[in-house]
């Protein structure tokens, strides 16, 4: 017996093998898988999305890494610029007419993780987190090309805007009012993404818009 | 306008405000939110839980990504020993009576994910991927702790068994035979990591079982 078990012992709630036997744990989590759950519980506290493209991940991985990608795959998000020599971008929402877009992205090349901060209005607060992951689909499916995890989590900003003073106009709809559409909205943009790196995948056109423009 | 625009405008399916008009997109997406999804919807392709646990980022991926904390947090993981001097582990699966499980962690200090790559019966294929992230829960839910992704996906061995003479016994359930019930079940391991890290966060105890029994 591990060294541990005895204070595993004391910490209430624990279901593992010594103390909750099969049966009743096989019956438990039968009884906890539903026909079908709501939107809330599905996506209230996280928006996760999951979905097969056929181009390779490390493709893939420098697609969502370079910052211009997102004029072509977002809905909305338009002409990007630096404001700065730190990767700070600002662009155009196009959702909301006249609201700016910052945008900052943290990528690592190991674990092909690419993270999107960013915010309406200001440029300081990146709150809006996209997290990203890029995986091999060899590996988790067997087949080539890549898996897409992305997820967002309902930060408290969503429900209210910390900063209303810096909306271009006070009835500038939030960002927030669509955490419900959040994962409706998000799939248009996977659909997108996917679209576009078969379309280049399968032609042999560089997959990253930097790359094919020689920007 | 971009380099790209006229190859874009030559992809079939994109939707982008170019040429899909705001209100016509808003709608379309609130269609698509549906007030509840079956469990095949959901959790059919890929499975993914999302979770909070009040202990540093940091310690939360070093306790994943310490081999010997699935002996505590694992509902029927026990008694792993490496195999070789590579990685590899071999342990039991208590789920299923004599079932061997192998186990190689690849982890990313930097990204903070936490790869499982596991087999039952043998360790020359794994290719039961359990995918981990920590996420620094200031970040994307603005308070202390951390955010748990994990992700599981429909690899094609879930459903047929590769190597079914390698079982110990003809008449032993399939691991893929549980799939429909990953959901409910990664959430009793995910409700007992969270117990353990918060019980000894809370307390001062080390988190990672290789620190507590000084192994």
């Amino acid at each position: 017996m591990r060294a541990s078990e005895t204070e595993l012992s004391t910490i209430d709630g624990l279901v593992r093998v010594e103390n909750a036997p099969v049966g009743e744990v096989l019956r438990s989590v039968k009884e906890n898988t539903k026909d079908s759950y709501t939107h809330e519980e599905v996506y209230g506290d996280y928006c996760t999305l999951q979905g097969y493209v056929d181009a390779p991940p490390r493709d893939v991985y420098e697609y969502l890494a370079d910052m211009k990608s997102q004029e072509e795959y977002t809905y909305s998000v338009r002409d990007l610029e630096p404001v700065d020599d730190t990767g700070l971008y600002v662009g155009w929402d196009r959702l909301s007419g006249n609201t700016r877009i910052y945008v900052r992205i943290e990528a690592n090349p190991q674990a092909l993780t690419v993270d999107y901060h960013a915010a309406w209005d200001q440029g300081e607060d990146l709150w809006m987190i996209y997290l990203f992951r890029v995986v091999d689909a060899r590996t988790v499916l067997k087949r080539p090309g890549s898996v897409i995890l992305w997820t967002n989590c309902h930060h408290p900003y969503y429900e209210k805007n910390p900063y209303p003073e810096l909306a271009p106009s006070p009835d500038r709809p939030w960002v927030g009012d669509f955490w419900r559409e959040f994962y409706a909205g998000h799939k248009v943009e996977l659909e997108n993404i996917k679209a576009i790196m078969e379309h280049r995948h399968h032609r042999g056109i560089p997959i990253t818009p930097s790359a094919a423009s020689g920007a």
